[in-house]
């Protein structure tokens, strides 16, 4: 077995916690070294202790400086990702980076410019590739069951609304909820998208509407390869967290239903029912969360390509502004448009 | 295609009815030749004529006598199949009889002999091997799709219970109820059954266990091809008649489902629900009734042995006089204690 | 009981054979009085009378003239659909006719205003509506078990593609398939279409492409109301017909899967496996014929609107000329647009 | 929160790797402080330390002597389990035992003896019931939606047969494999088993007929309640590991379907397919091992009784002897006869 890979957190929030135990409980290639947060508290640092990592600081560079720490993952604020990748990859650190890059192009472009040039692997944070329904399509595809993809359909739908203060900051639906979609769609058609048309809709809470977003999306996809897709997202579906994805074709067609808590139906007078899916994201993509991980400290021990690259990043942000700009101006958009605006 | 078998129906109860409607309006083989019942009252009389039955009587004789008919369908009360089947037999004519035949053994047996000297068919309303779901399990097995039979369960519950009054007049449990299920369980094992034991118990209404009856059963099957099974009833299963039936053997398993209404699920606060079983037998072995009839018909016309003759009758009155004692005496009990007191 | 309505069937193709049958056997409250078809021949004459037709002719205005025939199912090819549905309202008769009522918008006025003129009922063939799983769907909605509508999903895929000389005949994907899931699209909105806008690509058959028409295809709805849907369409769907519809909204969801023959799975060393979805239409919306026609039935007894009048089909019509349109010219095209074309 | 509780893992192999690495991975409320084996080998020495065990030994008595351990976890084989406890118990560790306590039914009796004496808390690892399955249906009757227990239906088959060598020294299939079901069915009827009637057969593997053992059983149980029940067990599904329970009482029915690796169905031309079950207990139980962990730190940190107890494995025991007696005796056996053999 190759020795463990020494990793650093950056970031000690939701997401960096999520990570920070995953190395350090159920990932046994890796090793928590250290964890930087710039506002960390007395809690965290007690926490970021009892989870073993020796380097615990408010100082990101500390982490970058360490000569024993082989990797960082960035699990900071959006606004901060692309700085600290350049910083990474100056340093010489393999780079796990939780998606978006940036909200900005440019600064995608040159954040991955820097990677690039230092030459180490970038892979960005789109877990749910590595989820076990939905990688088992495309398991399926690949082993060649379904024949050529035709039609690929994405139902993600959230239990409940961010706060629409959220909303204002977060670059809306597009970039925000359906842009993991986008790489789902991209995942299993095993193709680019070439065009978007986009529909929207304020059905779930005016606030957002005022907001200047929606909060229902549907968004149909023509693929490079000639596929045709949709995705629908919705910010509220009272039963829970949707997570769906369908891939039709030539030979067959697989579907992923919802993962349940549990296998129990209960039959009675009312009829015979299945509990709601499993409320959010934490708890539906904990296994994919682990998995990319593994997947990430695999491509940096074997010299493999990130399974998830920066230019994923940058297609699947193509994607989202597409659609932002078709529900806009009420027309299909092209990828192509979109990348030649910058 | 063969001429119609010209039908006479004879009880116009509940079960005679189905019979009647199926032979006018769903089975092209046959026709509706014409309908006896002793208590025909005038609606009944409209009705046999609007389906076309050119006999309509109160003489069931008068069926018999009759040259063109073909073949009769008994559905009276239990008590007068046996006579109404030797006297049918008698009179040359192929037989459907309802079942049991008789409550009696010693009757059942005679109205068999009398069935076996006149060299007549006679097929007897075990219904559900002709049920879509059931049939196809059996299809499996015979198609080497399970390899040996190992394992038979048959889950078998009532929306509700009889009325008590009947309850002490239909034979109790096992007669009544289970030996559907007795039928089903040799079905599908494709083996007699070469002994029971049986667990019972007053659990639904206790006016039931006064009249000397359980209202839940639990039967435990030996086959004599070596496999083993079990049955469980109840009078009472608030969410509906549950029908299902699973096999399992050295390859594989086959396992039915209850038929619902539609396939509709709705997902919402309180979870996902689909609708429940359909309500009762009527609902849930609509198609069985017209099938069994149609198999009769092709026995008939092409000189085949019934798919389910007199001698499965007494055997799964067997099984179910054994499933009794079995009960009172707590003890299993071989079919072959039962075949010899007789 | 009202006196049963005596119908004549005009055409007696496939189609209307499924309608001549249901009157004849499986709708106790009509009766098959006439059966025309310009080119019957003895087979169907046959037939025709041996399902009890009293009036059998090559001529439909026998039909129209014979004044105890209260009513007409148009079954006919469709470009004499207009005509006949003029001549059945002049002559007082209340019309069924299969859609559509003609491939073009000013002969479908036409008859509609024919219609309107006399006062007669017509209902036009839009079967799905009756549907039990589909109907089931609308009833949560109208019970308010749904909220308020957001999203509707609509697959709607054929087990295989039809020659590519119907294709060319038929008006294309979008009037020939895809206007049946217009039509459902509507009634599960409770809402007029507003606009869509329409991918499409040729996946299935090339042949199909040279007809000019394409064989997978995917269209955004608006609907009037706000909400917003989506339907998929395929000509090939090598597992068989595959007919699911979903409606989201504020308070739930409710979705309807395929049908199947039976409810056995398989388990064996390969999997757990469950039959294929029910062929085609005929097996698949087998009872959905025969609903369509009770609902008919009572809405002339008892003066009530038709559940899917002329205007329904007209707008059916318009949806899937845009989606043609918006297809053709790769924009989000509005019913209105088409409306005022015309 | 508590202090962890400090826990020595007596028994190094399969089952006691699995405690130790959910201690000292998946369960933040224990820590692992010690491991011994007396068959320790380097590999095993290395694995301990490097999940941070610091008291890592050959002598099950150094855990026992030391003081800081406050519990250990008997994992080692059948015949010092009983040993193991009553020295554990002496030396006032809590203790959580792998069924069975033993095989002999008076050193089971000593060993609780001498934890009653103790006054420690014992748990007997029957896993199962931690299941968020076989829990949640529980949960279901306890808040009253099943109503009064009627029937417990438990299938529960391994994917394949162990080697007829273990086979002979198991105790057979009723005290190895059936136990775990025993002990479920007298979780999920909340109450004791009064009598057992058991079939068996050897269908799977002649060899384990040779042994002197059967692979295939079927269980009928009455409970003290007035319920009945059945277990069946086979030592080989193709299909991998078969693991349901079905509740059905006066309001309602709860049953459990096998947990699948994921939700997906793969559509084609040969049906729809869905995955196997998890493979085998390791897989199925994974969770249900480190909840049944959580329960016994539960009860010892606040002073609960052992969610499963000494005298549940006792039970358990009698009612898998009393299973065996009645295959050989061809008989119902109560359970009160076995318990008063000792």
């Amino acid at each position: 077995m190759a020795e463990q890979l020494r990793i650093g957190i950056i970031g000690a929030g939701r997401i960096g916690k999520i990570h920070a135990e995953n190395v350090a409980r159920f990932i046994p290639q890796a090793k928590l070294a250290g964890i930087a947060d710039i506002r960390l508290n007395a809690e965290q640092e007690a926490w970021a202790k009892a989870l073993g990592a020796r380097l615990v600081t408010r100082k990101p560079e500390d982490l970058l400086k360490d000569s024993s720490i082989e990797a960082v993952v960035i699990c900071t604020s959006t606004d901060t990702h692309a700085d600290l990748t350049i910083a990474a990859a100056d340093a010489g650190k393999q780079i796990f980076c939780e998606k978006p890059v940036d909200l900005s192009i440019p600064k995608v472009k040159a954040a991955l410019a820097a990677v690039k040039k230092a030459g180490v692997l970038l892979q960005i944070g789109f877990n749910r590739r590595f989820d076990h329904n939905f990688a088992r399509i495309r398991e399926y595809t690949l082993a060649g069951e379904i024949g050529a993809v035709q039609i690929v359909k994405i139902t993600s739908r959230d239990p409940a609304p961010p706060p629409p203060e959220y909303v204002a900051v977060s670059g809306g639906i597009f970039l925000d909820m359906m842009i993991h979609d986008f790489d789902m769609a991209r995942f299993q058609a095993g193709s680019g998208i070439a065009e978007v048309y986009a529909a929207g809709a304020v059905l779930v809470d005016p606030e957002i509407g005022k907001a200047g977003d929606v909060d229902t999306a549907l968004v149909t996809l023509k693929f490079e390869n000639g596929a045709i897709g949709v995705i629908d997202n919705s910010r509220k579906a009272v039963y829970g967290y949707d997570q769906r994805v369908e891939v039709f074709g030539s030979k067959g067609a697989a579907a992923a239903e919802n993962d349940l808590p549990n296998t129990v139906k209960l039959s009675n007078e009312k009829g015979v029912t299945a509990e709601k899916p499993l409320y959010f994201f934490l708890e539906r993509y904990h296994q994919a969360f682990i998995n990319e991980m593994i997947a990430f400290i695999d491509a940096v021990r074997n010299d493999k390509a990130a399974p998830v690259t920066g230019e994923d990043g940058l297609e699947n942000m193509y994607a989202a502004l597409a659609a932002g700009k078709s529900l806009k101006e009420k027309r299909p958009v092209s990828i192509e448009e979109i990348r030649k605006a910058y």
